[in-house]
């Protein structure tokens, strides 16, 4: 690690450091075929191998079924925004969305270009603080699908188990920061999609899983592009897709295989999370952002009692090789993300340098 | 080069060996951040120096004037195929496109989603083995743009100027295939965009240089990531872009101003290519696609006297070092693709291997 520090961004962010060192050999010479990964062709028979075990590796990690299709689309997490309800919702028909944070917003935008929305929960009343859940969630009659954004990078709250749509709709969900983190039972969901660039790889690739039938006919006629099936029954090279992409997500797949499955790595996350949870309950100094109750593993929004000393913490922490705190600037303060790739060793040292910065500055605000 | 092969891909294609080895230093650590390219918020300050540096790096190489916006895109350039009507042709207007290969047809498929198509020149009676020009091209009344794919990677075809576009109508351009492989006059074009993993990166990334005034406001409501300007007015990071190929993009425009700008790399091309012509104009073995008049100077296409010596070439010519020279399955025959990173020396063994496959099999064909 000596010459790497700890990069807690939220996005595109830590990779694992044998993912790092197999792509630098691999961008000279690929299978030693001398040619290097961004240069194959992406019809040729290195690039078939590397789409081949990449979507065996995905399937293999999240145990999905054949009756799925596992593919990807550029565009990042927000051209799905658009994808969704183009494929899916009759102009006459509705979708009902979780308002959560940002990303659900930015997909409920959307919706009116094509049929009707409903926000089936909000936390947008109490900063987005919370997941609704109980009486908190009202579905509206007859959806065509019910979406949700599993994880809130900005806020730091998640989705603790799926919610349950109404009889007749399926589920989407965005699960761009916290996609197999954890294990997934995907025959709940009629789609999911995640930008690749927070567990799973580079910024530039979508990974998508969707229910084959549901794709297998858009509801109006769309351009080429944005139709799913196309994308799936090429296997993602309907047109060129992020070679580089495909391939570094298929290294962490393999990483993430070779960690003993999604089980493991839940429990591998499960003990980072802890570490600097247990610390933020255990004093008054910061403030945590989210509701006990919907706390992310991925993301962990905290604040100092003014928002100088939120900047102070932040640059000493940066000096201290603790990067890339700061928070969104929709909530302020800091926050922590803590995806598989980030090492146990971060959140100790982030907690010790909490610990410190609390006790050199608890004076100055009790004063 | 000892452990590397000649790569005469069509894209994603060979790439200059000096930026291969800055990005393998790089994915580890840019800029002594103790942070990789690949993990690099794309807001933070690195991400900063990469996005400014790309853009005046893009401007400097192609001369580009404040008037004219420097982005990029995801989704490819076939995604361009329905960004382009979306964005310009309202509903009761004409535009104007050539039909010269799979990319323009690729194009034309898309407007009638938007408005009405009209073909303005067209070789596909004969095989797309020309451009069409002089009495052959008949604009529409008043069309909204006139758009045309100045290199056709397929054919081997390419414009050897830009068509004037009648007036009030501005140009678009594909410019996947020979983007900043000569110098351009963008002050003549409305929008280009190229696909970058021909002559400026990887793939996953779309180099977009448009008039402003032309995408201040798209001519009806579009989705956030479909509209020019949003990903114009953000420096290409309205939502997160490809960070690797903006990087990546960046490195080779210093390597082409490295070499001495567009001039300079125009005089290596046409050099190449001349090796390659001059043998086919030589002898009578290889038949070459191209019209004369229309050749490209980065994908050269001819076939042998049979399918079955086809298929003979690329096989032996694989053995020698020589790659991915098999034709597009639309044309058969061979394809050189040797864009602005391959090396001359690439093109000295190709015809030197010719030479030797003609003489070897000249007899069989004569018998």
């Amino acid at each position: 690690m000596s010459d790497r520090v700890y990069n807690f961004s939220a996005g595109p962010a830590t990779l694992p450091e044998s993912v790092l060192k197999q792509a630098q050999k691999d961008i000279w010479d690929l299978f030693d075929t001398g040619i290097g990964i961004l240069e194959h062709s992406h019809r040729d028979a290195a690039f078939d191998r590397v789409t081949h075990e990449t979507e065996a590796d995905c399937r293999a990690v999240g145990n999905i079924p054949d009756d799925y299709a596992v593919t990807w689309v550029q565009g990042g997490a927000t051209s799905q925004c658009y994808f969704v309800p183009a494929n899916f919702l009759p102009e006459d028909r509705t979708a009902d969305y979780f308002q959560t944070g940002k990303w659900a917003n930015d997909s409920i935008k959307e919706v009116p270009l094509y049929g009707k929305v409903h926000i089936c929960g909000s936390s947008k009343d109490t900063g987005y603080d919370h997941i609704p859940v109980g009486d908190e969630v009202k579905y509206s009659d007859n959806p065509v699908y019910v979406q949700f954004t599993s994880n809130n990078t900005i806020m730091g709250t998640e989705f603790q188990t799926e919610p349950t749509p109404p009889e007749g709709a399926f589920l989407v969900a965005d699960m761009s920061s916290n996609m197999f983190s954890k294990p997934i039972d995907v025959t709940k969901y009629g789609l999911i999609y995640a930008g690749a660039q927070k567990n799973l790889g580079p910024s530039g690739i979508v990974l998508v899983i969707a229910r084959k039938d549901l794709i297998a006919e858009p509801v109006r006629e769309l351009p080429m592009m944005m139709q799913y099936r196309n994308h799936a029954n090429k296997e993602g090279r309907f047109n060129t897709p992020n070679t580089f992409g495909v391939y570094l997500m298929g290294q962490v797949f393999k990483w993430i295989l070779e960690r003993g499955g999604l089980e493991a790595v839940r429990e591998m996350n499960v003990e980072k999370a802890k570490i600097v949870y247990d610390f933020l309950d255990s004093q008054d100094f910061f403030k945590p952002h989210a509701r006990k109750d919907s706390r992310s593993m991925m993301n962990i929004t905290f604040k100092c009692p003014t928002p100088e000393l939120d900047a102070l913490f932040v640059e000493q922490a940066e000096k201290k090789g603790l990067t890339t705190l700061k928070g969104h600037r929709s909530i302020g303060g800091m926050r922590a993300s803590i995806y598989n790739a980030f090492p146990k060793a971060g959140c100790e040292a982030l907690v010790a340098f909490m610990k410190e910065f609390a006790h050199e500055h608890a004076g100055a605000v009790n004063a």
